[in-house]
Parts: structure tokens; sequence; C-alpha cells
């Protein structure tokens, strides 16, 4: 097999989804990624319910990877970290802003030690400034990057995006940044800092909405599923069994909608022509999409709108999405028998690059389930001297 | 000035958010970006309302890319688009699938004329199988990737995420993608075809939601700003001026709550022990909690935040993160000059890597505007050439 990644040592402290997110693409494209935890375990194995062995997402996002623990508030914690760092190509860590450096293991004494270290920082809002201490979560994040004040509908209360968008807009930079050190590395030769701030992460995703102020000088508001008087058909319609968004962006689409309703006597109606005009009496589409929509079940749309050629989607839930055919048969999910979840769907990876091998997934490991093989095998120690770093409490 | 993409050239056909992200992430590495439309100009220039020049969505999406115009649909055109081909590392589109393949310039054409050429291609659902033809927007792959369904509150119906999470999502992995078959080419030599369906870049972004499935075998439902019985302290709570949220992770951060909120009394009481408690009882802890912000302004609660270390933010509207110091501070935004726009606020880009630079703003073009300094200077045509090329419709 030949995996884009497969010459990438990586010492991954991610923990939760950010940091996490990084290293299990990093893992999916072949590189060898060894996630170090506190002998505890990293803080998303305490979401793990009684009686289970662990979680759907700490599954998700530790696959392939191999785990150690290592105790950084030891002597010989830190020692076995630079003994690591000598031979590694990446660190990666998402924990507060300068946790790594009071430890006395931050980026200034990694990169002294092996100047080709490339060490990534994951945080809310970067390593400088007067919010860079501010605590940081997804919610929070999402809060105050301006997601939720323009998510929800204008007579009620700000609302976050049900997924963590934040935290994963952040992972995914974070491996973005991380191979654009690499890349860069092999023509200056030096490893780099690499810096992501999720509220950075995120500023971008708001285009819409500050293209919204910038055209009318008004703060944007949460508008639902409108189209915000530029869009029409735009929005979420009922069918007979649940909901199909619709969002187009042509004037074909709107004619296509009509074809498929039987309404092709609207295609020169004046007050419909242009997308200008529609936006403009957007109730009075939205009755004839609904008219249309509400007489077919969400399959029926589906093949409605293949047929005529309609940007229309089911809103699935979660486990819809979770059997997709498609996907399946994409190879984006598997079945597989996880040892700690049974038979489960999990993802591959989204980053294909045609030509390349992505890893068999390799169940998601337990608390410092391969120190024998790191500590061992990788570094050379004897049993005796596994034995012991563990009673000291190093590992 | 040091850049990590110095020796990266990209020809971009990247349109509306999804393809144009990944570009002007290359272009702020400092990549040569070249932005190809067709003579009329991409999609997203068509939402310019009259009078205007451009919108701030156009503005932030190809700062520092160069534009050129080029009719694909003619046979000059596409000779064109071969000779640049020949020199350029990268070609990005994101058009329906298919589409360059039928215009003859699709990947296994442009492999053989440069077989180290990265051909990026981001659509909605892939460029394979049953799903692969329907029309893909921002809203419909929200509805179709389970974002929607969990987003918005239980009694009311799917709400979108207000901002375009899966169009970034995809940009963002598509330029992954592209950096990874970089790194990649260094070593085997050979480019790659890059494959990124938007779909399945937010699937991971579900992870609460499959574990939460994984755990109760229900299928989650919207829950507004709860914590979905697992967290507490978690949500949106009320102050003077509006709204802040709050994400607790550790009995710790409920303490400091208690400490902030003058109820130290509480850190005792058995029904709040443990996250478990308190998420059994969450209205009541919500009512304690909002009791103590409700007499706050957010200004004073971000600073309580602050000073009891709390995971605090502030629900902030577009134009409070646009104009936000602490981004200014750290040079995620500048006040620029926009030939178009005028004085605005514009971000460069959250990929930080210390030590290389990012470029300098340089205003987003208008259509066709480098055809000449391209054309001319970069491809060496004839100024009569270029006119010629003009008068036969193939730029």
């Amino acid at each position: 097999m030949t995996f884009a990644l497969s010459d990438v040592t990586v010492l991954d402290f991610g923990q939760i989804f950010q940091g996490s997110y990084a290293t299990v693409l990093m893992a999916k494209a072949g590189a060898n990624v060894i996630k170090i935890e506190p002998p505890g375990g990293e803080p998303l194995r305490k979401r793990t319910p009684p009686g289970a062995k662990t979680t759907m997402s700490f599954a998700m996002l530790n696959a392939n990877k191999r785990a150690i623990t290592l105790n950084l508030k030891t002597p010989r914690g830190r020692e076995l970290l630079f003994d690591m760092v000598k031979r590694a190509d990446v660190v990666l860590e998402n924990f507060g802003p300068g946790a790594m450096d009071r430890l006395g293991v931050g980026w200034e004494v990694l990169h002294a030690l092996n100047p080709r270290l490339i060490y990534a920082s994951g945080t809310g809002y970067g390593l400088s400034g007067p919010s860079r201490d501010n605590l940081a979560m997804d919610l929070t994040v999402q809060a105050a990057s301006g997601i939720m004040s323009v998510t929800g509908f204008e007579d009620g209360p700000p609302v976050r995006a049900g997924v963590t968008v934040a935290d994963f807009m952040g992972g995914t930079h974070l491996y973005a940044g991380i191979l654009t050190a690499l890349y860069e590395r092999d023509r200056s030769g030096q490893g780099r800092l690499v810096e992501i701030a999720m509220q950075e992460a995120v500023y971008y995703t708001l285009a819409g909405s500050l293209e919204q102020y910038n055209r009318t000088g008004k703060v944007p508001k949460r508008s639902g599923n409108d189209g915000n008087g530029a869009i029409s058909p735009y929005g979420v319609y009922p069918v007979k069994d649940g909901f199909v968004a619709i969002h187009t962006g042509t004037e074909g689409h709107w004619h296509n909608i009509l074809d498929a309703a039987g309404r092709a006597d609207l295609k020169d109606e004046p007050r419909f022509l242009t997308m200008h005009d529609r936006a403009a009496c957007a109730e009075d589409v939205n009755a004839i999409v609904a008219a249309w929509t509400s007489g077919l079940t969400k399959a029926e749309a589906v093949a409605q709108a293949q047929k005529f050629r309609i940007p229309l989607a089911p809103v699935r839930d979660v486990t819809e999405v979770m059997r997709d055919e498609h996907m399946h048969g994409r190879g984006a999910l598997e079945w597989v028998d996880h040892p700690d979840l049974g038979h489960v769907v999990m993802p591959t990876t989204p980053l294909r690059l045609h030509g390349l091998d992505v890893a068999t997934m390799a169940p998601s490991p337990r608390v410092g389930q391969h120190n024998d093989e790191i500590y061992g095998g990788w570094m050379g120690l004897s049993a005796a001297q596994i034995t012991a770093l563990r009673d000291e409490g190093a590992i």
C-alpha cells in the first residue's frame, strides 16, 4: 500500500475533538501517529458511560493511532518526550495556551532539540492577545465568533449549530497548517510553530452575513431558513414524512421547480421573473413550492429533484446519514467490528487522493495500549526499564 | 518576505465559496493563484447589487489573486488552458461532477499533459455513486448531511447553521488535500486527483450526535442549546444586554461559577456534585446560573469569567466580531482600503506559520484584470495575439 504521509511521525497530544481530528486525518493518510495521554487518559475518555469501554466519538477520532501514556509532570516523563521529539516530525497539542511552556516542554525547548520539528498548537483564541486565556469550548467559540447570532429564528434566542463546527473547523485548519509546514520544511529544512485559533478558523464562514452587512449597513439577524432577501426559492419545505431543503441558484432552477410542480404557467409571471423579483415576494414563492412538496414523500421529492434538476435534499437525521448507501458505496463510511463498541459504522477520511491508499481501519486504542510497543520497540527500552517507568509514575 | 508556497502556481477555477476558500488560503501563503473565469465572470460576481462593483464575500475570497478570463467552450480557449497547465502545479475546480470532462479538459487529459499536475475537485457528493449528480448548495448539503436535523429546538423545524459550514468545511479540506498531494509529489514525482465531497467533509462534525445515538439507541433530536443530558451547566443564558454562552467541562468550572455567583454554599449540595448529577437536574442548575448572569452586562460577565476561570463567551453579532480588538491586534483582521468597497475589514488567514510571511492584502481583482499580465507576461503572447483572442471570444 502507498500512503501520502508514510514518512511522517506525529506525537499527538490532541484531546477532545479539535486536535484529534487533525491527527486522525494524518493517520488515515498513513502517518505514524502516537497518541500521548496522561496516565489517566485524555478528557474525552471521561465521557465513557459506566459499563462501557469507549465512546463513538473517541473511536472515530482515534482510529489508526497507537496510544501511550506519559506523565509530563515528572522529570523522567519530560526526558522521554525529549527523546521522542528527536525522532519525530510533528508535535500537536490543543491544551490551553502556555500549558506546554509551563511544563518546560513548549515550542522553544522542543525546537532547540530538533530544528526540523513542526509544533502545532490548536487553541480557541490563539497564543497572544487579550482574549488568549479565555476558556474556549466549541459552544463558547460559536458564541464569540458570531455563528450563534445568525443561527435560529429572529423571534427566538441565538442557537448553536447542532454540530461542533468550531472544533472541526479548527482541526481541519490544524491539519492544513501542518501539511503546509511539512511542504515548506522540504525547502527550508526548518520546522515551524503552526498556530491555529478556532475563532479565526471560522471567520470566513460569516462571508454571507458580512456581505449582507456591507450591502445593507444593518447588523445581520437570525433569519431561520430564509434567503435573507436575496435568494428565492430558498428554505425548508414540508413533505409528508418530514422536510426537504431547497436552495436555488439560477432562474433555471426555478423553472425546473415549476415544471416538477406542474406550474409551467407561472414561468412568465412578472412577479417571479428574476431572483430579485422572487426574493421580494418570497412568501408567495414559498407557498407555491410548499404546495408542491407537501404532496410528496422525502423519497419522491428526491426523485423529482433528480429528474427535473432541482437543488433539493432531504433533511436527514443522523442515523439516515450513517446508513447512507451512497457514502458506504464510495468507501466514506464502513461497517466495522470495533472491540469496544461492536458492529458500528465508522468514517474513513474525506481526504481522497486517487492512486494513494487510506489506512485500513485499526480500532481506537485503550489507554497506554502501545506502551511496550513504542517505549520498547521504537525507543529501545528494556522490559525492566518500562516497568520502572511505570512504577515511578513517569508513564 | 518568505512564503510557504512561493513555488506553487495554481490555476483556480474556484467559484462561490468552496473552491475559492482553498485558493485564497494558498494565495495568502504566497502561492501564485490565477483565478480563471468565463468572460462574464464567475457566479459569485452576479450577486453584486446594482451600482456596486463587488461584494464583501467576493473580496474576502479572492484577495491576493490575479484574474483572467478564459472561454473553455472554444478550441482556442482549451489550447490556452493546456499551455498553462504545462507550467502549473495545481488546477482546482468546484463545478458539478464531470463538467470539466465534458469540456475535454478533465483530470485525465490534463494529467497526460503534465504528470506532476495536482487536480483538485470540490463537489457536494463526490465524483462517483448514485448521489453524484444531485445538485449541491450549502443549504442542501446541511440538510443531507444531518446538520439541520440537530440544529434548532425540538418543538421547531430543522434549522440551518446560519453560516455556510458545508462550503467552508469543503474548502478547508480541499486545501488540506492539495497540500497533502504537494507533499507526496515531492516523494513520488506524481500529481494526483484530489477529491473532496462536502457531505464527507462534514461527517465528523456529527461526532457528538453519533456518540449520543450509540449510547442511547435513540435518534438524536434538535436540542437547542442543551447539553443533551450529558453536560451541565451548558447553554445560553440571559444578560442585561443580550446573551452569554457557557460550556463547563469539569467540576472545577462549576465551582468557579458558584464562586462568581456568590453561591459557594452549593458546592457540597448532593444534587449538584458531579457532571452526571447536574445533568440530571439541568433546569435547576440553569436557574442558578441564569440568576447570576441576568444581573450582569455582557462585558461584566466576560470580566467575571476571566477572573474566576469560567468557560463563558458573549454571544456576539457579526459587527462585534468584525471589530474584535483581539483579532485586529493579532493581525487576523485588518482595516484596508479596497478600491471597490472602500474602507473595510478583511481577514488575513487563519493559517499561521511562525517565521513565514502572509501576503500583504492585494484587493480582489475585476473580471479579466490581469489578462495582459498573464497572457502577455507569463505566457509570452503579443498584444496583437491577446487582442485576437479577445476578438474571437477565447478569453
